[in-house]
Formats: structure tokens, sequence, C-alpha cells
């Protein structure tokens, strides 16, 4: 009885699902995957026989020819490849730091670093004073200390909120513009605190990008236990650091978005989106950013296939090319959509890890987010407990910049991910099977929920 | 406006929380714990310097002393231990088990197993042919075959279960009762498939009870790869196992609830008691069980009284003894508060881990889930989306059974709870700081707006 009275109240004002049967269908979606999917096994291929796979390396390459092989191999109607141009940057060493000991040369103190992912190299070893500074604010304040030094960010991520991204959100600029911020006025090099709360002293990598109108200095990330040493040590007294790095471009490579389709048996040419990002750092496997992505869009298409059911539109399944340091693959796949006149109906990424999913985080108009949200108690038993107006992923970032497509990323549980993202740490064996799993029960449901009732 | 009329709307059938205030109290609390939480460091000595703990062992008398002492230092107004005797099982020695090459006495396959709680040591090795059985209805069918055999159950968790203590829910019987069970039958030993969904091999222990009327005989479970193993060669040949323990009980031991209290302001005799277990498992550092519902309780005080909170009833920080073979703790607490008619508001365990908090699941009548329910907004900022009727803890169920008391337990993230639980990998670097301390957050704030509101 409660449930008609339900469905008579808000029947006018939404296409409501039906409660029971999707709840079926959705039943058997999770059932299908945590009984036989291959998410798992997969994540394991790409991670131990690929490997790290940055734009533009051999791996890049090998990952791609995986992931074609992979979706056909799981049911897709067609596969192809879609080319694009990358930058192609490398690491071309080891990166090295430490700091000096001044009369005491043979106790130099070394630190776990990493050269930012896009700077150049250090051209020999850098070695200079070191100005320490909380952030940009101090570094405004001391700009006139600055000229002939290393500067060191010590902007650590704010504990007090609940959700990392959000302080990733505040830190991240230090990584991007941190280093030509310093080189403006006269740095020689920069070091940043890495973007975690992570208890261990891996350091973190990720993108940086120079400003033209300045030197392009070295830059490294500093692992958290020894970015609380410097921290400590610059309170106490001035100190020296050497820094050798090696980065470089080469010339821009060929790299393919891999794209698998489920045809649309009433809307063939209307098109759903559901995707993950192939590249990864070359400094670890890419295990949780982004291979648990990618083997997420394969098990959605996997496990829709396997129990039998026909979608109404398009469901095209991406494996974008070159999020981390470009973010290419994502704007070819808009370009061309638009090119081609194509019509886009939603856009779901999974990039924020292989954790226990909690929600969606959604960029949509007020009517697309009431629609969603009203699905939420078809989604709660598996883990969804929230629909957010937070935004969506990287590669599907510019669909909705060239169409307004409405896009949405899984929100995983998010404690864990910075303790691996763009470190050595994000490997295969931190990713858990069950967790892995769900994130696609997760998404295979609301894609479900998307096709047979539109948005 | 929207805020007035719901609180016009709602104020006639509860005792309303006031949003903003209580918000900004909930953020103190949460605040102090993200930043100045001690229960990671405090997880660190309990684990390492105290290590494994079961009840009787020497390590349970050292984790008393910890617990008062750590009790002391962290705000108690007073701190007292509560008497209780406890069963005193000893493991004796290193269980084995291989499966038995016929005539090729050397290549015999070692197992990895652990002898399960309260079970009887072997006597020398046990070597029979095994009966390898689905579940008990399939020991009931073959009944006729078991006597002289060591009986092998298969029973693992259902994948399709989301929550993996449903799973636990239903296999648990196993290892209860499965060694009397074929015992009934003349079984002259058992092993069982461990209670667990991981990828790893790891073998689980956990309490087992003898039904009087049949032989003790030896109970032990084996790691999940090597149950995958038994159960293959079990559908291709008939096999030989040989299985040795040394369990037995020693008499029982002295031990102690470890209890420390804010006195309330406006109802110091009402008690609300926050507790987890003291106690583990012999084989590793109980660090999720329940070394983190431990350091929440001890957190849970120490963030309270570090922002100044100053309760209205009593507040009861309680580490029980003998949680894992036996409630004698949690039975003699409750026992005592009969004893001294006590009155008691509300319970709250910690014994689902120390993952990210997703809720919590309580036993309560209609009106106090109700009560309770209305409060998620509040909680749902730290992780808290869920609120059921799924149980309270175990140790806090004696005080639901002698006074209805409504009892809850804080529900972590469970998808990785049943990996450790009972295995060697129960470990500190197992936890996660910040997944630690958002537990605590949760918990604080649960207990401030039933101490604040009653229930």
């Amino acid at each position: 009885m409660k449930k008609i009275l339900l469905s008579l109240i808000c029947i006018p004002f939404l296409t409501m699902a039906q409660p029971s049967e999707d709840a079926a269908v959705i039943k058997k979606i999770a059932d299908e995957i945590l009984r036989n999917g291959k998410a798992y096994e997969q994540l394991y291929e790409l991670t131990k026989q690929v490997g790290g796979r940055l734009a533009g390396s051999p791996q890049s390459v090998k990952a791609v020819e995986w992931g074609k092989r992979t979706l056909e191999k799981n049911g897709a109607d067609n596969v192809f490849l879609q080319e694009c141009m990358v930058p192609h940057w490398v690491r071309g060493g080891q990166d090295k730091a430490e700091i000096v000991i001044i009369n005491k040369k043979k106790s130099n103190r070394p630190l776990d670093v990493l050269a930012l992912g896009n700077s150049m190299g250090s051209g020999g070893t850098v070695t200079a004073e070191v100005l320490a500074v909380a952030d940009f604010e101090e570094l405004e304040k001391r700009k006139e200390e600055v000229k002939g030094k290393i500067v060191y960010y010590n902007q650590g991520f704010d504990p007090t909120n609940v959700k990392p991204f959000v302080s990733y959100g505040q830190t991240g600029i230090y990584r991007r513009s941190g280093p030509s911020r310093a080189a403006k006025y006269g740095a020689v090099g920069v070091m940043i605190r890495s973007l975690t709360e992570s208890t261990a002293n891996d350091p973190h990598t990720g993108a940086m990008a120079y400003m033209d109108s300045f030197p392009k200095i070295p830059a490294i990330a500093v692992g958290p236990r020894d970015a609380d040493a410097v921290w400590a040590l610059s309170k106490q007294s001035s100190f020296t650091l050497s820094m050798t790095t090696y980065g470089s471009f080469l010339p821009d490579a060929v790299d393919h978005n891999v794209i698998a389709e489920l045809k649309g048996s009433e809307f063939p040419n209307e098109y759903i989106t559901i995707g993950g990002h192939l590249d990864s750092w070359d400094v670890n496997e890419g295990a949780h950013d982004d291979g648990a992505g990618v083997v997420h869009t394969i098990e959605v298409m996997r496990a829709l296939r396997a129990i039998g059911y026909q979608p109404k539109h398009t469901l095209r399944f991406v494996l974008f090319a070159n999020e981390e340091n470009g973010l290419r693959g994502g704007s070819k796949y808009a370009e061309v959509a638009k090119e081609k006149g194509e019509k886009h109906l939603f856009a779901l990424e999974s990039d924020a890890g292989g954790f226990t999913p909690r929600g969606f985080s959604i960029q949509a108009n007020k009517e697309q987010m009431a629609k969603l949200q009203s699905w939420l108690p078809l989604l709660t038993p598996y883990g969804t407990h929230e629909i957010t107006p937070e935004g969506g992923g990287a590669d599907i970032g510019p669909l909705n910049r060239t169409f307004g497509t409405p896009v949405g990323e899984l929100f995983p549980d998010p404690q864990r991910y910075f303790d691996l993202h763009h470190a050595r740490s994000d490997v295969f064996e931190n990713v858990h099977k069950r967790e892995l799993l769900l994130g696609a029960v997760n998404m295979a449901a609301l894609i479900y929920l998307v096709d047979k009732y539109g948005l």
C-alpha cells in the first residue's frame, strides 16, 4: 500500500523508475559481477604484464593493445581506436635530492623525492640554500629572499577536511604552479611537500606546468616524513639542498583512445559513455589511478552483456589516453563527437580509485540531479549513499563543456586514495577485490537506470 | 525559511536537536580528533608493546595495565578495574596439517591451518581419510560415511552478500558447532574453510564450543587457497589428512574490565557506556579486532574532555575482558550493574574494525530508532549514512538483555574486515590512521547527541 501511494505522489514530478523490476535487474547485475566479475584478474594483467604506462611510453602502446583485446573478448559489438597525439615526457633518470651538511660532506641527508611530471631536468646537480615557506602568501611576503635559492613549499592537506579530495583541490596548485611562481622571483629549483596525508614516506609525483615567461627550473616532490624533517630543520637553521633531475620532452607521440560499443536498440545514435583512463604515471603500476577505472569500464560492459541486457542507447566504453599530463584523449573524444554531430546523453567516469563505493559526484542541471537522486533507494543496497553535485571526471569534462552533457564520477571511499596517488605504492597489491567489484556494480546499476529512463 | 518550517513540523513528534549549535559542537569534536587524535599512536602501543592478548595470557595482564594507565592519562575523572574470571585456553604448540600422499610420504602437501579456539589438542597426530562436505545438509545425508574420518566443511561466504557480516552470520555455525556435529557421527577430526573471502591464504581461528555429549575431537581452520585445493582434490579422489594440534584449558584466570568515567553534571547516576574489548586472539596483534574499538573508546573520552565538554550523564568508557572466547567481561559488567541497580541509558560498542565509518547498527525500540535517525543529517558529513536495526555489540548485549538498554555498534566499511579477522594479518600495519580517527569522530558525535537529548 505504502509503495503505491508513494508512486502516485511522485509520478507528476518525475518519470519514475519501477522499483521492484529495477531492483531485480540491478540485483542480477550485482550478482553477476560479485560472482563472476573479471575486473580483478584483468587489473592483474594490466598492472603486472603491462605495468606503468605514461603517455608516449612503450608500455602505453602495449596498454592500448591489451585494452582492445580485452574489450573484444568481453562482449563488445565493436571496438575501434581513436588516434590522438600526446605529450611524451620522460623522467630520464633517478631523481635525487639531499640536504647538504656543511663541513661534513659525507653525512649529507638523502631525501626521498620524485621530479614533478612535465618538469625539466636540473642539468647536472643544483645546489642552493633553501627558502622554506608555508604557502604562496609567505612566498609573496619573502619574495626579496628568493633569488638564487631553492624554494620549499610545506603546504600539506588540512586534516579536518573529511574528504581528502577537498584537500587535494586546495593544495594541487602548489604542484602545478609552484615552480613558476618561485622562478618568477629568481628561484633556481622548487621542492614541494607531497600531496598526501600518508603515514609512509613515499613521494608523490604528478603534473606541473611552466609559465612561459619564467625560467623552467627543476621541481621535485618530497616524501611526507622527509618533508616534516625539512620543515623542522628550516625552523632551526639555514641549510642547503642539492637536487638532480633529468626530465625532458621528446616529440609528441601517437596514442589512442580505445572505444568499444554495445549498440542501442532504440536510439543507436544517442550515446552514453562509460570510461576510465588507460595511462598512468611511470613510477608505479597505476593500479588505483586508473587501472581500477579501466577495469570498472570493461566489467560494466561484460556484466550487462552477460545478463543479456539490450541497451536502448548505444553504450560507449572508453579507455582514455593521456589523462595524467595532457588530457589529450578526453579532448579528442569530445572533438570527434562534435565533428560528427553525435548526441551524448550522459557520461560516467571512474578515476578516484577502486575502493568501496560511497556514491557519485555529478555535474548536471537541477532536473537531472533530481532524477538521479530519485534512484538512490535502488543503489544504496550496493553502497551508493550520496549523489552530490561535486563534479564529474577529468576525461569527460570536455564532453560536458562541448555539449553540456551531464557527467558523473564514481565516488569510492576516499581515505586511502592519496596514500597511493602518483606514488610508487599504487600497485595491484593495494587493490581489494570486492571493493573493486562493488565499484563496477554501482556504475552498471546507474548506467542501466540512465539507459532505461533517460536523463 | 525551509529550516524553520521543518522544525515546526517535527517538534510535535520528537525532542529535536538544535541543528546549527549541534553541528558546531560536532565539528569541534571532529576537528579535535582529526588534528590531535591519539588513537593511532595508542594502537601502536597496544599492538606492538602489548601484542596478542587472549584471555588468561600474560599479555592480557599487561593490556589491563596499559588500558588503566592510558585512560588515566587521557582525562578520566576516575578509573577502576572490575574483576572477572575468564577461561584460559592455550594453543600449546604450532598447529599442523598436511594432505598425505600415499606411497610418496616425502611429498605430503602441507596446509596452512590454525586450531579453532577452545578446541582440544589431537593428542599426537591424527591421520584419517577425509570426508569433504559442502554443508551440514550434505553431512546429514552422508552421516553413514563419517565414522573414523576427518570431516572437512567447505562452506564459504556467499559473494553476493554485499555486507560480509551477513555471510559471517550464515557460516559462523560451521566454526562453532561443526566439530560436535561431525563427532556425533564418529568423526575423529574436523577441518573448516576459514570464514573469509580474502584472496590471501591466511587461516582464521575463532571460538568453537563442544557439545558435552560427543567426543572433543580436534578442529582446525584452513586457509582459503588451501581450502580450494582440498575441495578440488575431494572431487577427484579420496585422500588422507594428518593433523596435529595442542589446545587445552588451564584453570580459569583472573581478568578485569577496565572502566573510566566522565561524571555527569545533571544525572550522575545515569550511565552511557562506550566500549570495545581488550582481549584478542593469540595469533595476531588484535589491531582491528578489537584494538580499534579500544582506542576508539579512549579517543572519544579524550576528545570530549579536550573540547571541554561537560556531560549531563555519566559516561563510562569500558575496555571489556574476554569477548573472544567467553564474553565473561560483558556479562560481569551487566551483572554488577544489576546488583547495584544502575540506570543505563545507552551503550555503544566498536567491534567491527577501524575502517572508514559508514553508520551504526542499533538495537532499540521504534521511538528510539526514530530519534537516532533524526540525527543522521548531523552525522553524514563525517561518514554516517545509515542507522540500521541490525543489532548492537557482543559485550553490551548482556546490558540489553538485562535492562532493555538500547545498544549500538559502529558500522565501518566491512569489505576488508574478514580478510584480517582472527588471522595473523590483523596487525597494526593494516590499520589506516584517518579511517581509525573517523570512527572515533562518529562515535563521539553520537554520544554527544544521546547525552544531550536522551533516548
